[in-house]
Parts: structure tokens; sequence; C-alpha cells
């Protein structure tokens, strides 16, 4: 491994970061909440760092595979840490445990919060918490079309996006390339989700944070009462809609702005992700009305519709405290959470896709059951599925059981019900933000014990890389070649 | 498919299990119970039913494989059902749904019981009761090592026995071979634990009851505490042992008892159920030591030791309320449910072997992130995994996976809370037994909904045969070319 080549981007990356630590200044100004010079500090700290590594190691040409997986995690838990300073230098979240739950929660777009009266925070503050969101679904869409496909992880091979020509077989420049029009796509529809908000009766703050949350499916709410503050059945529409549009690959996006208009009819996994949905509103609806959870049909149908959208997108806002729904509603919520929404988006979890080819394992192999001559081939899309993508693909829910496994038994061994651990578990490992009982929609993760909270940002950051890329880490095989960091200034 | 040969192939298991109904007369009369009549109505019954349909349907030389998948569940079904009688007639049990529950959980080995007051049945009933178990055990054992094998069925292929050699390649005789050899170790160490259990002072009538659930592990006892009804530490340490010996493949217990005392250890299956069983007592141990749940060390140890063989070997026996230890002890018992004892033995749930393989699968995969041009290969014992059989393997867990929560859906929307919902489905799909929460071992499953009792009385027999036998029956696929019952005097 080429260490100080990865420690070189990693420093690139902090730099950027720090650039992005003094937009809360102008909020800051404008609330008057006294943490310019706080945000001012913290852009400090990470530029000096940032460019500290930039200036100690050389840049590396090009990266090999070893490489590609250490940049990947240098670079989220190095944002992570950075992402910290602001809770920390303000006062406002005064343990680094916390601190870096609530900044893994944000850079993961998990949105699980330690915080108990989120209002209490100071707007510069709950903006940059908003940010920190935005920032992380700008890294996971590269991650998952640009980086993964390369890298193997997970069968995400089959999500190469394509979009930049097969002329250009450079690895670096395809992912620059690939990351431009990806990003262009994500600003804009986060710039039209802003009006759209704004539109709708929302201050330029509520709007920005929000939309910041949205369109990365992560879920965190400047409001203790998350959407249900707003109490707006428009405002409901707009971020169902735009939680659903998170949820969708975006190098599809980019097709359909090209005017290839059917790109989501075509393909398998967006019409599984949609029939989910619906069929999960229509069943909960159904459960909810039959449990006289509500009233009229349209208000169980409202609220199903946000809460379905809102867990299978693994956005996690709540506009209903949905543990008190009948059991087979929560365990829905809980099957959906499992789910997640298509690979390519914001959205963490195993992904429909993942499920979809797990279902073609399954019918193929009753197939032949019955019919042991015949070889048997899994399609998606009309193209023929290769045995290592099935492979890694099935390879990641044994994976996906056994981080599930331990993290609850520590999680439980820390004195925490099984219910509130095993839910609080899936709600990080798969980046959602809400779980059930005691880390429900009306609680936060504050009372959970520290090493829990360390043991669920583990979960948040092992989810939101597809798992492999980062156990891969802490495997011996890994280390075994690795070379030392080559200093820019001591020729080796 | 040959409806006429698979109906002749139930006539003469209900004829044999007929006969088997006779056993229990002895206990009633020296009992004086009066259910003698009961018994041999029952026999009447079956033995007329088994008579008319060998008489009807004649029997096929050769079965496919249609033919075999049919079989098997037909078996299992038709037992299950002529073992309801007893129950019902004797009006012990007057529920149809309550009896088919209670003879399911016997004939699958799952011990999970309706029954609240245990002790009120006629002794000869519960005699019946601890024999459907002994039987279902037997069927079992030439299910997994004969059968399943040759159909193919998640990866059991690689348990064929071969201790026949490989001259003889008709099916049915092989079968047969098979069968006879491994119903002498059954026989004989069913002999050997009812001398031993004697020989503790247990009177024969529970010496060979408690023996039948053992051997067979699956965990019904004629009280109502189970095996703290002895509060013997000799009786225990007798069925912890032959629980653990009841949960290997019993395929190595023949060659052990041919001199290669050497087979245990060699297999890495064996290796890492010991390793398991050791692992778990120790860390349960510690755990409900350190929430102060024992006293003593001893005590502490003797209780974990005797619950997680008891839940590892799926038995479910308690000698305590494990609902009251600490949450992480409960939940690693929930994991142990989930894996198992060995394939080959009379235990139930997804079996050592799988969890296993999946191991070297996750294993593999990291390795290949690394070096991806690399091709490895899985081994276990020293031989080559083929592809085929790795892929059935990592579809059982996607199967399992599929019906687990849809079972658990539909039983929690019948308004069971979420905790007693989830692990009566994996008590009863793992044929365990005892769940938590209000299917604890305190309590039974009496009280859930009837619906519940036949979803989970479905779980009991998917499990049982391995997922995949059952299921393959509910595909169209496998009805399409399936032929009209040939009657015996009725030439096509």
């Amino acid at each position: 491994m080429h260490s100080g080549g990865v420690l070189n981007i990693l420093g690139k990356l902090l730099l950027l970061v720090s650039i992005f630590l003094l937009t809360p200044i102008p909020f800051s100004i404008y609330y008057d909440d006294g943490l310019t010079e706080t945000f001012l500090h913290c852009a400090a700290i990470g530029g000096v760092a940032g460019g500290l590594l930039i200036l100690l190691f050389r840049p590396i040409k090009e990266l090999n595979l070893r490489d590609g997986f250490a940049v990947v995690v240098a670079c989220w838990l190095g944002t992570a840490l950075l992402g910290t300073l602001p809770y920390l230098l303000s006062g406002q979240v005064p343990s680094f445990i916390d601190a870096l739950f609530e900044s893994m929660s944000g850079f993961t777009t998990t949105g699980s919060t330690i915080l108990t009266d989120i209002e209490a925070l100071a707007p510069s503050l709950l903006y940059w918490r908003a940010a920190t969101q935005w920032l992380g679904g700008m890294g996971i869409i590269v991650l998952s079309l640009a980086i993964l496909p390369l890298l193997g992880v997970g069968g995400m091979q089959l999500f190469q996006a394509e979009m930049t020509g097969p002329t250009n077989d450079r690895l670096t420049p395809r992912i620059q390339d690939t990351a431009r029009i990806l990003w262009n796509v994500y600003l804009w529809l986060t710039v039209l989700l802003i009006v759209l908000l704004m539109v709708g009766g929302l201050n330029f703050f509520d709007a920005i944070t929000h939309a910041f949350s949205t369109i990365s499916t992560a879920g965190f709410s400047p409001y203790n009462a998350s959407i249900a503050h707003f109490n707006s059945f428009y405002i409901e529409m707009v971020i169902i809609v735009f939680m659903f549009i998170g949820g969708i690959n975006f190098a599809m996006h980019h097709h359909v702005l090209r005017g290839k208009l059917f790109t989501y009819w075509q393909s398998e996994e967006f019409r599984l992700y949609l029939g989910l949905s619906i069929g999960a509103i229509a069943l909960i609806t159904a459960l909810n009305l039959h449990a006289a959870a509500y009233e009229t049909i349209g208000a169980a149908l409202r609220i199903a519709s946000f809460q379905v959208v809102a867990i299978l997108t693994t956005t996690g806002f709540t506009v209903t405290d949905f543990t008190l729904w009948p059991s087979a509603s929560q365990l829905l919520l809980v099957g959906l959470m499992l789910i997640g929404a298509m690979a390519g988006s914001t959205s963490g979890s195993i992904k429909t896709v993942r499920f979809l080819l797990f279902f073609k394992h399954v019918r193929l192999q009753l197939r032949s059951l019955i019919h042991p001559q015949t070889v048997g081939v899994i399609k998606l899309d009309g193209t023929m599925v290769p045995r290592e993508v099935m492979t890694a693909v099935l390879g990641f829910f044994a994976l996906y059981f056994m981080i599930f496994l331990v993290a609850t038994l520590v999680v439980t061994a820390l004195g925490v019900d099984m219910i509130t651990g095993t839910t609080a578990v899936i709600a990080t490992l798969n980046n959602i933000g809400p779980g059930l009982h005691l880390v429900g929609p009306t609680h936060g993760f504050a009372d959970l014990p520290d090493l829990a909270k360390l043991v669920l940002s583990f979960c948040m950051l092992a989810g939101r890389l597809e798992l492999y890329t980062l156990i891969v880490l802490l495997t011996p095989g890994f280390w075994k070649t690795a070379r030392r960091p080559q200093w820019r200034f001591i020729k080796p």
C-alpha cells in the first residue's frame, strides 16, 4: 500500500471540508449565535491538518486496489473526526464520543442523534449538522458508482455507471469525470428542493437544512418533532418525492435528464423499489386501520406513505411515533430497514438489487431441484449476472449477518434491552436513523453507554462503506505487504 | 410425478406408525389411565388408512426426483395427522389445531407445546407424545443422511453417508441399507440412555420418555418444570452428554463404533460444534455472573452448560427460566438457536456446517478483494467443496431469511408482540421448542391465536425438511408435469 499517497489524498479532502466549515458563518452572523469564531477556528485547524498532509506526503499517480480501500476508509474517518470540531469547540456537545457519533451519523447519512433537545443547539451548528449529511451524500454517490465498482466490493461491479465511455480507461480521471456528472445532478436536485420547500412557506434556513437531509436520505432535522414540526401536507409530499428520488440510482437520474425517459422503468431494481414502497404502504395502512390506530383512511395513508418512504430510503425522518403502531406494522418497518433503496443512490442498507438477486437465486435453486440437469443463469435487466457477482452479493448477506450479530451482542451485553439493542444496530448499520423502543422516534441515542455509541459509530461506517471496504482493512492479509509511508523530502 | 407410488409408500409408513400406536397400551394398562381402547382405535384407523393406500395404489420400482420430494413431505404430513388421533380421541386435547401443533412438534422433534399443564395428561398419552419425537428422530437421520443428499437439497449432498460402499448404486436398496445401519446406532444409544437414567433413580416411564426426547434432540418432558423437575446433577450431566451426542452426525457414530476413533476430531464441523458449545458456555457463565444472576461459579456454569447444549442441539429442555437472564445472554441463546448442531444429526436449525462454509466464504471474499487475480477454493476436511454445494448452502440462508420474515409478519399481524412472535418463529422453524417472552420456558404456545399455531406448525415442517424440500412443492413448476395417480386395478 502507498500510505503516503493515501495520506496525500486525505489531506486534499480535509482542505475541501475546511472550506465547507466556513459556510455556517453567514448563518452564525445572521442569527447572531456567537459561533463565527468557532467555525473560523475549525476551518483553520482542518486547513492546517490538510495542508500538512499534502506537504509531507507525495501524491501517487496510479492507486492500486489496497490504496483504494485505504483511501475510502481514511477519508470517511478523517472527515468524521474533523466534523466533530464544531460540536466540541462550541461546547454544545462537550463529550468527544457524542460528537463523534453525531458527526459520523451526519457524514454516513445515518441520521441517528445523541441530542435530546435538538432545538437548543445554535442555528449555525444545526446548519453544519445538516451540511455533513449533504457532503456525506456526495461522497456516497461517487463511492458507490465510481469507486466500489472498481474495487469489486459486494457485487457493486454491477453498478459501474459507465457515463464517460470506454475510451477513458485510466482510473483517476474516470472517477473525476463520473463524479463531476453525478454532483451536477445532486446539486441541481438540491437547489430545486430548496425552492420547492420555500414555496411551501419554509424560511431559507429550514429549507436548506431539510433539503440537505432529504436528498442525502440522511434524516437530521433541526426540530425535535422532525417533519411533524411543520404539520403540512404539501411539505410532506415534497419530502416524500425527494426522499424517493434520493433512493434512486443517480446514474439513472443523469440518463433521464439526458432525455432517456424510460431509464427508470427499464430497471428491474427500480420496479421492485417502487413495488415495495406501494405494497408496504398498502399493508401498513391496512394493519393500522385494522388496529384502529387512525380514524380515517386518508390519515392512515398519509402517515404510512411518509413513514414507509422515509424508512425504505433509510432517511429516517418521522411524522409519528411508530413505536405506538401494532407490532406487525413495526416489524414491517424493520423489514424495510433491512432492504433499503437502490444501489447507486444515497440510501444505505442492503439495497433493493441485492434482495432482487437473492430472490432470483432462490428461484433458480428451486428450479434446479426439479431439473438438476439444466444449468440456469441469473439475469438482471436482460443481462447475465456473472457468477462472481452473485457470490459477492450472497457473501454480503453473510458478512452483514455476522457484523449484526456481534454488534448486537456487544450492545446488549452493555445492559441495553433486546429490542433497543437490536434495532439500534439495524438503524446504524443500515444508516437509517431511529430504531424502536428506547431509540425510537421520540428518543435519541443519548442514554446509551459510551461503548455502545462507539460500536454503533463503527456500524454506521461499516454500513456506509458496504461492509467489505472497512472489514478488509481489519484482516491481517491486507497489511502484510503494506509499505511504510514515503515522505516527500526523504528519498527512500 | 408418480402420485400412486408416493401414496403407496405413505400407506406402508402409516401401517408402521399404527404398530407403534399399540406401544402406549402397556403404559395405559400399568397406570390404569383408561386410554387402552383409545389407542386400539387409533391403531385401527391408521392401519385401515395405510392398508387402503397400499391396496389402491401400486408401488413404483424406481422413484424420480419429484417423487422423492413428494414422498418426504407426504410421509411427514401423514404421520403428523395420524399422530393427532390419540390427543383428539382421548378428549385430552380437544382442538384439532392444538393436536396438530403438538403432533407436528413431536414428529419434527421441535418440542414446542400447546399444553399449559403437561402433568394433567394421561401417562400413556405422555408416552405417545415422547414416542412421536423418537420416531421423528429416526426419520430425520435417514432423511438427512440418505435421502436429502440424493435430492441435492441445501448442500446436503456433502453429507452423503457412503456407508454401504459404491458398488450398490440403486436408490431404494441403498437408502434401506443406510437406514438399517443408522437405526441400529440410534436404537442402542437410546437403550444405553434409558439404562443410565434408571441408574440415576428414574423409573422406567420417566427414563424412556426422557431418553426419547433427548436422543432425538426434541425436548418434550412429561413434567411442567422440564428437567428442573429432577433437580439432579447426575441426570443433568447424562442428558447434556446425550443431547450433545444427538447433535453429532450419526454416520460418525457408526464409524466410531466401528473402531475409527478419531472420526469426530477429524471433522471441522465437529470441532466448531464443540468450540461453539464451550465458548457459549463460558460467555454466558461470565455474563450471568456479571449480572449477579447466580451466586457461585459452579451454579452459573452448571445452568449455562445445560441451557447452551439444550439450545444449540435444538433440544429445548430447560432447567431455568432463561428469560430472566440478562439481555446479552438471552440474545446469545437466540444466536445459538439460529446455528444448531451438526448436519446428519437429529438436531434442527441451520446446522453448524452451513455456518462453517459461510465463514469460509466470507474469508475467501475478503481475500479475493485484495488479490482479485487468485482463484480461491473452499475446502471442508481437506476436500474441495463444489461450487454448486456452496451456492445451495448460501441459497439456504436466503430461503431461511424469507420464510422467517413472512412467518414473523403473519404471526405478529395476528396481534402477537414482537419478541414473542420473532422467537416463536425461530423456535419452531429451527425445531427448538421454547422461545422468549410469552413463549418462554414457563409458558407454552397455548395462548397464541389458532392461525398463528398453524403458521408455526408449517414452520416446524419447513425447518425439519430443510426448507427446500417443502417449498419446492409450493412452486408451480413442480406440478406442471405431475401425472394423475395410477390405480392398482385400473390400467391407464
